[in-house]
C-alpha cells in the first residue's frame, strides 16, 4: 500500500516521533526531520530512507503535504504559528492540546490532530497494528487525508472531535497514570517492609489486567473491599501512614459502596 | 519428577482447587476431592486421574499424607478443625489466615500454608511455573514437605511467615484489587460519555504494565499530575464529581508531591 509522492515533514524526534515516523517511512516520503536539538533530528533521519535533519525550523521544507508535529503539549501552538506560512497539512499527536484554540490562534485552516492512544518509549515497540489513532481535522478534506494515513498504520482508526479527545485522555489518565501510581506505592511498601518489590507481583498483575479486560473491571473487581471483609480492612488500615492510608481507606469505601448499590 | 506414594486430599473444588489440583494430578496421588456440593466435587473429580468425589467431611480419608484446603478465608478454621484427627499434614491457600491462630485453635502440630499469588478463574490458564508460591509451616518438616511439593509446580517458591504473607497481600490489594478500581472508574466514564469502553484502552494498559514492571513505577509514571500540568488537571477535575473526583484530586496531588520530593 505504498502512498508514495506523499512528502512528510517530521516535527520532533522523541519516541512517538521516532515510533510514528519508523511506521510511516515505507508508506510515505519522509523529506526532513526537525528537532532543536541537531543531534536528536540527525539520529531519527538516519534510521529513515531518506530524510534530511534539521533545527532551524526556517529551513522546513514549505512545500511538503504533511507536517506531523510530534512535540510536548507545551510547544504545540509556538510550532504551528512558526509554519503557519505552509500549504501542506499540519497535524499534532496530543490527546489533550485543542483543534479549536489552534485554528484561531494560527488562523490555518487545514490542520488537524492525529492521537495515537498509547505510550512509547525508546526500549519497547508496541505492535503499531493494534493502537487507536484518534483523527480530527478542520475541514473534511483533512480528516479524510488523515484517516486514510491512519489506516496504513492502524486497524483501528476513529474520528474524534476535542471533546472526545478529553473523554479519552482523562479516562487513561484513571486507567492508566492512576493505576500505575497504586503499583508504585506497592512497590515502595514491598520494599520498605520485605525484601521483594513490584516484580513479585507480575505474573498476578498481567492476569487481572487480561481478566478486567475479558470480563470488564466491575465484574472482575477481588480484595478485602468487595468482600466487605472488615477485619482485613482494619488490620491493613492500622499498617498504613499518611496518604497511603488515605488512599487505602478512600478507595475500599469507594469499592464497597459501589459494588452494594449495583449488586442489590 | 513422580511422588507417587504421597496421597493428597484436595478440599474445596472453587477455581483455586482446581488449578492447583490439575497441576498436583501428575504429580501426586490426589485419592478424593471434598466439596460442600457434591455436584462440584464430581465435577473436579472427574478431571482427575483416580480421585473419588465427597461430599461429607466425615468421610474423607483420615491416612492421606496431605490435605489441601483451597476454600474461601472464612471457611479455613472450620475445616481444620473437622480434620483435626488425621495424621498428616493440612495447608490452606490463603493469603490472609494466620497459621498461629489456626495451631491454638485446633491444638493440631503439623499444618501449614501453601499460598499461590495469584488470581485463578474458570476462563484462563495462567503458567502455573511462573506463579510464586509462599510457604509456611508449624514445624520445619511440614515446610520442607510443602516447599518440596511447591517445587515440583513452580520455579518461584519462598517461606514466608504470616507477617510477611500479610505484607504481600497489602501490597496486592494496592497493585491489584485498587488498580483494577481506577479501570473501573476509566470503564464507566467511558460507557457514560463516548461509545467506547474500557477495552479501547487495552494496548496503552498492556504496555504500561510491561513499562512499570521494567524500569519500576516510580519511573514509569506519566500524564498530567507527574508533569504538573495544573492546566489539565483542573480542567479534568471541573469535569469530574463524587468520589471519582474526590479520587482524582488525591492521587493527583500525591503524584505531585511524591515527585517534587524525590526528584530534588
Amino acid at each position: 500500500m505504498e502512498k508514495s509522492g506523499i512528502r512528510v515533514v517530521i516535527i520532533g524526534s522523541g519516541n512517538v516521533a521516532t515510533h510514528l515516523s519508523l511506521a510511516l517511512d515505507s508508506i510515505v516520503d519522509i523529506v526532513q526531520v526537525w528537532s532543536r536539538n541537531m543531534e536528536n533530528a540527525a539520529g531519527l533521519a538516519g534510521k529513515l530512507k531518506a530524510a534530511v535533519p534539521l533545527s532551524d525550523l526556517e529551513k522546513v521544507d514549505r512545500d511538503a503535504d504533511f507536517y506531523l508535529v510530534a512535540v510536548n503539549d507545551d510547544a504545540v501552538p509556538e510550532i504551528f504559528r512558526a509554519l503557519n506560512d505552509v500549504k501542506g497539512i499540519i497535524a499534532h499527536t496530543s490527546g489533550s492540546v485543542e483543534l479549536k484554540k489552534l485554528i484561531e490562534e494560527t488562523g490555518k485552516e487545514n490542520i488537524g490532530v492525529f492521537y495515537p492512544l498509547q505510550t512509547f518509549s525508546k526500549t519497547t515497540n508496541p505492535d503499531i497494528k493494534s493502537i487507536p489513532f484518534f483523527i480530527e481535522g478542520s475541514t473534511r478534506e483533512v480528516s479524510v487525508f488523515l484517516k486514510d494515513i491512519a489506516l496504513h498504520l492502524s486497524e483501528r482508526v476513529f474520528f474524534a472531535d476535542s471533546d472526545l479527545r478529553r473523554h479519552i485522555h482523562l479516562a487513561a489518565v484513571f486507567a492508566n497514570n492512576f493505576a500505575n501510581y497504586m503499583w508504585d506505592i506497592a512497590d515502595r511498601y514491598l520494599r520498605e517492609n520485605t525484601d521483594f518489590d513490584i516484580k513479585i507481583l507480575k505474573p498476578l498483575l498481567e492476569e487481572s489486567l487480561r481478566k478486567a479486560m475479558s470480563v470488564n473491571p466491575y465484574n472482575a473487581q477481588t480484595g478485602p473491599a468487595v468482600r466487605g471483609d472488615s477485619t482485613v480492612i482494619a488490620k491493613h488500615e492500622s499498617t498504613l501512614n499518611g496518604t497511603d492510608k488515605e488512599i487505602y481507606k478512600l478507595i475500599s469505601d469507594c469499592i464497597i459502596e459501589s459494588h452494594k448499590i449495583t449488586d442489590k
